[in-house]
């Protein structure tokens, strides 16, 4: 099945603090996006599709001169809430492919995760990227909280990974839009989410200390994959 | 009443791969442990208690030596488990105090987040340091998973400060040891727990990524805090 990378970059910048939509901002002096859209080149996906606001659509060409980014990519507009968006590039691909949903901001995605989901995904109909939860979490109700086991939680990432057939008719069928995430929506439609290993590192970057981080962690990552002397 | 630090640092560097243990190792030129105890001599605390393992005594000496550190500070043999070198520490305390027990290895931590947790525990009888979760979580059954409101869910962080009188009777109390943190103490023991907000930036250094976070972290935190010129 070919296999397809849906990003969705639909950030406005608010949470930054910043006027630059945060898929925009630098690490290691290239736009988030960027890096985003190589790992999935550097993977064996076949179309890369990125959502992208249409009042962004000219700083983005105006970047990829800047940057000479020429890996190519299909713009898709983006619609008012992450659903919507999602949706707009779900329309564009057909019944018999896989998709891979990423967020546009976790630039630090590998390629053997990704492959690894498309993989998942073709045997199990989704593969959802996941890591166990390393922090004691609190369940907290009206008047009250409890400690709740952190080994039966796993924080959830990208990519979410999908039998497009199925991935479309639940977003045909979802009944309203505050998903957090689109193995949610998928779920709604009666199917069962099947999780697989993601990566610490797949970091989502929404704050300014997460820029800093990403900084770090791009120059960790091009440390270990110098090419050989 | 008199506020007590019970900074636990029983770490022996397993999970960060290093020989050295992690509350050891270097950030920005300085143990992290000692990072750790000046966050708390800056706070409105009366005695600063440091839990370690014996063996690590003599290597704690030759760093203080050599890092020219000065605070005073009563060490604390550490046990088998954490709880173990909890109740240690809470086993020197008097019944009439507060005591904020704190990681050796979240350096970050400010001085107004602790005295916040003094004041809140002296008004509540506990305060648990907590931030809201930013990702999806999905909890793990036996065959399956399902999606969570993650909105319902805090990440749970120390300092955790009691009433020592509480705390100490729940440590004595307590049936098993495997609690992930105190607040799961005291709540066994009957009492209810105040959560209180924490700082994304307080983090638990405990694998080399975390290390090259915590440095930067640190350069973040000293450019926003330099001396007015």
């Amino acid at each position: 099945m070919k296999r397809i990378a849906l990003i969705v970059a639909g950030g406005s910048g608010t949470r930054m603090g910043t006027e630059i939509p945060k898929q925009f901002l630098l690490v290691a002096n290239k736009p988030i996006l960027m890096h985003t859209i190589e790992a999935f080149y550097l993977s064996k996906v076949d179309t890369i599709l990125v959502v992208l606001p249409s009042n962004q659509w000219e700083a983005w060409q105006q970047l990829c001169a800047r940057h000479q980014f020429s890996i190519p990519h299909q713009i898709v507009p983006g619609g008012d809430a992450r659903f919507s968006s999602v949706k707009n590039g779900l329309d564009l691909i057909d019944d018999n492919s896989l998709v891979a949903i990423h967020d546009g901001v976790r630039p630090f995605i590998s390629a053997a995760i990704i492959n690894q989901s498309f993989e998942t995904a073709l045997e199990k109909g989704n593969a959802i990227a996941s890591v166990p939860l390393k922090d004691s979490i609190r369940k907290v109700e009206l008047l009250s909280n409890k400690s709740v086991n952190r080994s039966s939680y796993y924080l959830i990432q990208t990519p979410q990974t999908f039998n497009s057939k199925q991935i479309k008719a639940a977003y045909e069928k979802a009944e309203h839009i505050n998903f957090t995430d689109d193995a949610g929506v998928l779920e709604e439609n009666g199917h069962a989410i099947h999780l697989m290993m993601g990566d610490y590192k797949n970091i989502k970057i929404t704050t300014p200390e997460d820029l800093l981080i990403a900084e770090v962690f791009y120059q960790s990552i091009k440390a270990n994959h110098l090419p050989p002397q």
